[in-house]
């Protein structure tokens, strides 16, 4: 078998992340002086790249205690509400910089007051240039459709981020230290990647689940299962999925659990594999978590032995491998999914009128 | 045919809107009072409430011109992280009043320095007790499970809170006045309703789509297509669906697409509509939209004659019109779907630990 593309990339980002923190980790002085006497934090990012918002968003939120969040664009390029950001960081964050609507909505902030940050990969790229710091993520060039080592850059770069805007910069360090050498080891084994590969090959539905910090992951394991594997797909958090849809689950549906080894979540999550085991649920696919955990889920996916709070940069990688694998189990390409293109334009660019 | 109880709260909902405002209108100089000086709006809400939360949040930054945003519930629950919210008005959303989690969430906002709303139809409820003020919803008791009335009271309440928060409080208030009468001619009318109906009896696989304002009312519409129905809904914004998973929209769905008659979304919804067809969908579904738009749609739901600001208030009831009948036309009880109950629990309410 020929090594797919996606499969490289994914091996690639042990080196990935490890070249962006040490390009970034010097500017978090730079980030926490544009920062100073701002309390909240805005994020503005569509797709892959707003999964990695949501971690930065709880991660400023838990870790830094700055009020953060997610902007809705289009109060910018659509209808053009002037707001008040002179107390906002806004960070905008696209894998090309070039994707239009981003580039429109950071100008927009700028001239809204905001102090502005770029998370990209393209070094001279419209965002970069246009924003006032830009955190360039050192993911080289990606090939694969499918975000993999651009992706996990970006939390990179959200680990940086939120360092620089918490009391004790370093706080997050040695953790993000062994991230690289997890990623490798979790590339190496591919425990459990093969099984949920056939679980998921023979299931009709799937949808993926996680909460807080992780919760993001699971967003981004739902959103590549569908672009890559062509198959719809639900990713809901927790809490969403337990208040209402959780009575929608059934015997046609394959759980995808995503979970860190520690934290707050990690016993919800548990409850959550039981309860859709005895919903009878053709599948629970658990990524990550903790021993208990894994014993609850039908397949037990091998995830990193980090804590939660940098788990992410980790725990999307036996994702990758899932998502990679099923594709190609399912006769499909990975490296160049029917309908998708590396610069994703939210509107058509050449689009007249007010769109 | 004997009515079911969800047809004749749908049919109720002329009545308690006009109860709602004649309720809160007098309510709005309290509110304005109370975020003087305030500039931050933070929802905290879940299910059908956060639908209400979505369609408030676009409009106070599109109408009433202040920052607004969605809060992470588990950040205060699980994470138990002080923010200093000293600048914010926290607006909880919860039509029993009673969900553990929001309630919890309001007391963190209070411990961290927000001023504090509640927005539930529980008059006596913990949160209407806790909150600094409450905006009682004058739904009535709502006894299907599935939330109409007291969906469309608490846009109602938004539409108020928007008022307060905006420089000129009553500029909505000529198209507040005519929503009543409106919802009742949709009710009347059930233009395309039937058709809709048979079409999404027909596909596997369903999606919803809307942008900006009207953002809120897909989500709802997927959210009480999924749950009433018991199928597997994914609601996506236009802006997500064409950032990537509209390659997965294949011959196997019917695509439910939203849109206000006017505003700058309309265009973008028709461009959406063709685009669809043109990828060989099942069905187009309109609900609402413009001439262009209904005729770019295989099957044309009537929605009101509003401005998009005030649009969801009225654009719900034709898409609940038509949960109501494929509910019906599916063999299942509408007033009881599968696994749901009233008062909805994110956790386990007995739960024990960090939960």
């Amino acid at each position: 078998m020929t090594e797919t593309t996606m499969a490289r990339e994914i091996a690639e980002q042990p080196a990935a992340i490890s070249r962006t923190l040490d390009a970034l980790l010097p500017l978090r002085s730079t980030v926490a002086a544009l920062a100073a006497r701002r309390r909240h934090v805005l994020f503005v990012a569509r797709g892959s790249s707003d999964n990695a918002a949501i971690y930065g968003r709880y991660l400023i939120e838990v870790f830094a205690r700055r009020p953060a969040g997610l902007a809705a664009p289009s109060v910018a390029t659509h209808y053009g509400a002037t707001l008040d950001l002179s107390d906002a960081v806004v960070v905008c964050v696209s894998q090309s910089g070039e994707t239009q609507e981003i580039v429109e909505t950071l100008d927009w902030a700028k001239r809204c007051g905001a102090r502005t940050i770029a998370v990209t990969n393209g070094d001279k790229s419209a965002l970069a240039v246009a924003a006032d710091v830009a955190l360039v993520t050192q993911a080289g060039r990606e090939y694969a459709v499918p975000a993999t080592k651009s992706y996990t850059t970006q939390l990179a770069a959200m680990a940086v981020l939120a360092g620089a805007l918490a009391g004790d910069e370093t706080a997050l360090d040695a953790d993000l230290d062994r991230v690289p050498a997890e990623v490798e080891r979790l590339v190496d084994s591919r425990a459990g990647v093969d099984e949920a590969v056939e679980r998921l090959a023979e299931s009709a539905e799937t949808l993926v689940s996680g909460r807080g910090i992780v919760f993001g992951t699971a967003l981004e394991t739902a959103l590549k299962l569908e672009e890559t594997c062509l198959r719809p797909v639900r990713g809901l958090s927790y809490a969403d999925l337990r208040h209402g849809p959780i009575a929608v689950v059934d015997a046609d549906h394959a759980a995808v659990l995503v979970s860190a080894a520690d934290g707050p979540m990690v016993e919800g999550m548990t409850d959550l594999a039981d309860d859709l085991r005895a919903r009878g649920v053709a599948a629970t696919i658990g990524i990550g978590g903790d021993a208990r955990f894994a014993g609850a889920c039908d397949v037990a996916v091998t995830g990193p032995e980090l804590p939660e709070l940098v788990a992410p940069l980790a725990l999307v990688t036996p994702a990758q491998l899932v998502v990679e694998a099923l594709a190609r189990r399912l006769g499909l390409d990975p490296d160049a999914p029917r309908g998708l293109s590396k610069i994703t334009q939210t509107d058509p660019v050449d689009a007249e009128g007010d769109r």
